[in-house]
């Protein structure tokens, strides 16, 4: 057996706590898959007199995250504390330049600052691995950056934000309004500080700002994801598009077109019976769709202690194995920038209106789509919904971005519409 | 970058063709992901007129693949050709003491060697790598040996043999008998030269005993598999599961008990609305569960050129890349003998009994099954099936094989019954 492997850790939250966890009950089984004993030599954390879930008395206790970074006795920086700059930044660097590898679960940091990172850990001959950043225990990362090393990407896409996941879920399986059950997720705990980061698609879109750098082989490009958040969503929206056969999810899609790579974070309709469509709580599921292996599915728990924590001892088993590839499957210098697009695929649609109920109104309903040349597969009217209107359904066949806008700035210049209309993508699974 | 890595592939199938058509369709990405070119040297088939779908003229042809195997000019030897035995076997082991990395997708051959030639290959400092032999393009070799390493694993399972799944599942779709679709499927070109690897369960049972060696670090034991396959499945038990919410899937199982290692591949029930009770055609899915990680689901295409060449390529970007690891994901004088157990897992179970239309018939059976400890969750008794029998369901509670191999045995002698007792395990997902 070779050395010990030593790792210095700072962040000692959830994740924290479940990597040193798993390096303590697992020791053995480390050991024998590493080939190399696992250790932990320093940790740090803000408070160290906070009560945690694990024995941290064998570790070195560091108050600053940059002396764990640059000790002497780590051999790998696991970066744990989060944030897209400030001590999360400095520290790796740090790391990188005093000749540790990295690893960490920060994927704002990765979709702001990962071009950056992959050249100066290459230029120093250091790795930095990120399992844990995207979809928690899923082993998305290496599933694109290894196992389908043999494919073009075509397009990958998923859920990946539980706490949206669990909101948009319970919306329907309770029949409570987004308010409501955002108000439940925060007392459960399950919203961040800041909940816009979830709730408003921030996170997700972080993660899919990862992916599709490794899909397209691109430069990680955070801020030209599309986001839309499932703020606007609507326990009218969820119960209309079930009885359309639909489930209403937060979606992130990364294709690459001729155009250039569309990235979009929204609310989309998918089937109920499809493999997102029957995705409930707080799992996450991906789908990369790859020329010679055709679609692959990975389904697993998005967040939380055992899962994340798992997905970081991948990384640190790797590295005791001696495993080293490049940070986005391919050199940094390969990665080309990518031409945003904005979202130009044609798909089918659903829009929900909102009618006076007077005669002629679904005529000029019609009559508008017909104009942005959006034809209609399948179109529902309600009972009376109030006194003086009724909610009107469309699914609509395949058609562009372009002309559904046109048809959302138009249709309420008809003045038979109360309120406005509400569109949804339709995403083909 | 560093030299060219040379493949020298034996077999040129399905498989063997899919791998020279990526390498040539993708030498720029392979070489930007590995690092390093991936060139082909030579190839091996039977029969070097054959008319195939690739332009092979730039490789040296080897009538015998053995010469490959052995070739200075070969980094890699590739086994394509098949079989549990022979020549592959032969050839692998050539290939190893002439100091070459072997990828093959030859599962009979590791569920039945597995040991010998892991001890083999580690005893070289050479590698065997085998994602293409389970579950086609779904990167469950690569999940379970790098991803899962910080966990112990409880239990794996999946629906693993394609053809198997498309006959199960064109059965309930097209309301067809297993004779019919089988004859379907055989004209097809869907099922191997010997069908009973397909229909009797074998070749998911192969691969089973790799995932349980990989899983609970024992000795890959293929023999220890209880293995009933899908000719005994009827249309009648397909539509009476269905009328219950489930589907019929031949799942293989492996778990470690108290009592040993339980390793079944069978005809089950599954939830209708489950993932595994959701697939269709020709698509394999494994379950894993991990200590850490809980639940993780991997769907996608179990065969095919594209994706089981893609697995292939996968492998033989990791060799390029220089990733190591033990082929059962730890040294092969740690994996234990497993002791092996017949399931003792209580489970739910689903019965079909033809009874006789006579008084008192239904009280007898239900008098046996409460003999046996059996209690019952659900029960169902159709309109009259002929002129003088009726078939009646039943879903029991959770209950121990043994209890149901009793009431198998013990209800036919109540003489009620026409026909035997057809009993099928209702496997938690």
């Amino acid at each position: 057996m070779s050395s010990p492997l030593r790792l210095g850790i700072a962040g000692l939250g959830t994740v924290g706590i479940g990597v040193v966890k798993i390096v303590q009950k697992h020791a053995d089984l480390l050991g024998k898959r590493s080939g190399r004993e696992i250790t932990i030599t320093a940790v740090s954390a803000r408070d160290q007199r906070k009560n945690r879930d694990a024995d941290l008395s064998s570790y070195r206790w560091e108050s600053d995250p940059m002396a764990v970074a640059t000790a002497d006795d780590v051999d790998v920086y696991v970066e744990l504390i989060g944030g897209d700059s400030g001590i999360a930044k400095d520290s790796i660097e740090a790391a990188l330049r005093s000749g540790k590898d990295v690893i960490t679960a920060n994927k704002a940091l990765l979709a702001t600052h990962g071009q950056e990172l992959a050249e100066l850990s290459e230029s120093l001959g250091r790795l930095i691995r990120f399992e844990a950043a995207v979809a928690g225990g899923i082993p998305i990362i290496k599933a694109m950056t290894e196992a389908m090393a043999g494919n073009s990407v075509n397009r990958v896409m998923g859920v990946m934000n539980g706490t949206c996941n669990y909101i948009l879920t319970r919306m329907e399986s309770a029949g409570l309004p987004y308010e409501a059950v955002f108000e439940e997720a925060r007392q459960l705990g399950y919203l961040e500080a800041d909940p816009t980061l979830d709730v408003g698609g921030i996170d997700a879109s972080h993660k899919l700002a990862i992916l599709s750098s490794i899909a397209f082989g691109t430069q990680v490009n955070f801020n030209a994801v599309e986001i839309e958040g499932i703020e606007r969503v609507s326990i009218d929206d969820i119960r209309r598009a079930a009885d359309m056969g639909y489930r209403i999810k937060l979606l992130g899609v990364a294709q690459m077109t001729a155009r250039g790579l569309e990235q979009r974070m929204s609310p989309c309709l998918v089937p109920a019976d499809s493999p997102l469509g029957q995705l409930a709580g707080g799992t996450n599921m991906v789908v990369v769709e790859g020329d010679s292996v055709g679609q692959i599915v990975l389904r697993g728990a998005g967040a939380g202690e055992g899962p994340t924590a798992s997905a970081v001892i991948s990384d640190i088993v790797d590295v005791a194995r001696g495993v080293r590839l490049p940070m986005f499957g391919q050199p940094a210098g390969t990665l080309t920038p990518a031409k945003a697009a904005r979202t130009a695929v044609p798909a089918a649609y659903y829009m929900r209106l909102e009618l006076q109920d007077k005669p002629g109104a679904l005529a000029k309903v019609a009559s508008v789509l017909g104009d942005a040349g959006i034809s209609i597969d399948r179109m529902r009217q309600y009972g009376q919904h109030s006194d003086t209107s009724v909610p009107v359904l469309v699914v609509t066949h395949r058609t562009t971005p372009d002309a559904i806008d046109y048809a959302v700035e138009a249709l309420p210049k008809t003045g038979v519409l109360v309120g406005e209309p509400v569109e949804l993508r339709i995403e083909e699974v």
